[in-house]
């Protein structure tokens, strides 16, 4: 189907695409970046999607995309919804990624304890609350002093480590010391030295849930990995890595789950929307220095 | 039950237990050494366990020790083996290390190809030959030429790759070349280099079993980890580490799997007997410099 884009999903993974040794083809120079985007039909030979429909998808950072039914793509409306968005943010990616990750890989149980780096973003945040729902004592690494106050307000975070600035070691003892009971599931968005962190505060049997390392994508060398790996050995703990697409395509089960918990007020997550397909750069690049909060988007065009 | 030790399994985790660090209370200057053993109960007031009888378990490296009726503790004999050491090897810690690590962890299926280090060793030899039991391609990368040659000649194995000398981007190299199809399975036992080499090569949705560090267990300051954990993402793979003890005990139905394949003259293994408690030091030193052939045990006494 033939779409106009109307917004676009701004994820780190993007970034990852662009690597020659990223899970995917790497986007060539001058080709179009793939992203997960909300559009509205123009034109279609997909079965039960219509024309004059609004859909999201995998489509590519453009004024006009081409679709599939692969799916994916799904049609979507905003009944009941503050805004179209959640379908990129709560209800998309970011919210199917939190909770596959951390449900499938991280398996909380109530009582146990959850940290989560990048708390603040579009997924972290969301880890932590769907790990509250699940009765866990839930711990958040994040940047700067306003973003760890938002995880304690708005976010329901029962502690909050603010991790600029401090050297590895430094971080550890604070993970520690937010972690009394040790942490059971990590959850990280990051790796570098909050991984390390993670890693020297493990339980028996704990589980960590690798989901991204945003610290590392814009690195010419890659940096060395945690000193600490034996730990892994030492608590018999296993770390899995998490893509997004594995999970993705049939998720019915999971967005009504999320969307009982948006309804019953449980879960609360922010958007920052910046406009314009030729401001793509500066707000791609918010990713990386953290000046925003939760899920980013690149609005394309204001729906007709 | 007091025994009369008779023969001591000298393992690379009795190295480990002298840290603080370890998941055991560190071992004090002036303590003795816990070791899996092999005596003769001289008195005893647990239930099955007979004066006079031969038992296996968990004591200390000494002329006497203590054991209990702790489900680690079993009585054996030699009967249709070639020596009672058979218990501290194949049929011991070795073979059960073995047989748990790759069949409950590492989970290998018929034609994937499955990567060992420490191949030539008690449990990465075992790895191996359980591993083409299970219709696999197995590669294991060990230390030196000769070492090499027993992988292909002795166990079986369909590659062997000599890790002496090679940096890790050489060893990554001649890992992807002996690994054509990619990795489905990586039994590590050393860590550093190889495991980074490993994290290059494997597939989607492998599996790393992490059983022991050995090439790190004597520096002063932790070396980093693997500069591409991201392929653990990349790749959707899981890494897990693995403790015996969680599956030592009670281990009846892979002890009689296991004997059922030395029955059959499915597998083969090597054992290097030092003798002497006042040559523990050299003995055990053999483990950290690979001047040994399989399991190292270190007799205590002759048998009466």
């Amino acid at each position: 189907m033939l779409v106009r884009v109307l917004e676009c999903s701004l994820d780190p993974a993007m970034r990852r695409w662009m690597d020659a040794d990223s899970y995917a083809t790497a986007v060539g120079i001058d080709n179009p970046l793939p992203c997960t985007l909300i559009g509205r039909v123009m034109d279609s030979r997909c079965d039960g999607f219509n024309v004059g429909g609004l859909v999201t998808g995998r489509g590519t950072l453009s004024d006009f995309a081409l679709l599939e039914a692969d799916g994916y793509t799904r049609c979507i409306d905003a009944v009941g919804l503050p805004s179209l968005t959640c379908h990129l943010s709560v209800l998309g990616t970011s919210g199917l990624t939190a909770y596959n990750g951390l449900i499938k890989i991280g398996r909380p149980r109530a009582g146990e304890t959850v940290l989560v780096s990048a708390a603040s973003g579009s997924v972290g945040s969301l880890v932590g609350q769907i790990a509250k729902i699940h009765g866990c004592r839930v711990v958040g690494i994040t940047g700067g002093a306003a973003k760890c106050r938002r995880l304690l307000d708005l976010y329901g975070f029962d502690a909050a480590i603010d991790r600029v600035g401090k050297h590895a070691d430094v971080l550890a003892h604070e993970v520690r010391l937010a972690c009394p009971q040790g942490i059971d599931v990590y959850f990280d968005n990051v790796g570098g030295p909050c991984l390390e962190a993670a890693l020297g505060a493990i339980n028996a049997k704990a589980r960590i849930v690798l989901c991204g390392m945003i610290g590392e994508y814009n690195v010419v060398s890659p940096a060395p990995g945690p000193r600490n790996l034996w730990q892994l050995v030492a608590k018999a703990a296993t770390m899995t890595g998490f893509l997004n697409r594995e999970y993705l395509a049939h998720s019915d089960d999971e967005l009504r789950q999320l969307r009982c918990w948006i309804d019953a007020g449980l879960i609360r997550w922010s958007e920052h929307v910046d406009a314009g397909l030729e401001n793509f750069h500066g707000a791609f690049m918010r990713l990386f220095d953290g000046n925003h909060d939760g899920k980013l988007i690149l609005r394309i065009a204001h729906d007709a």
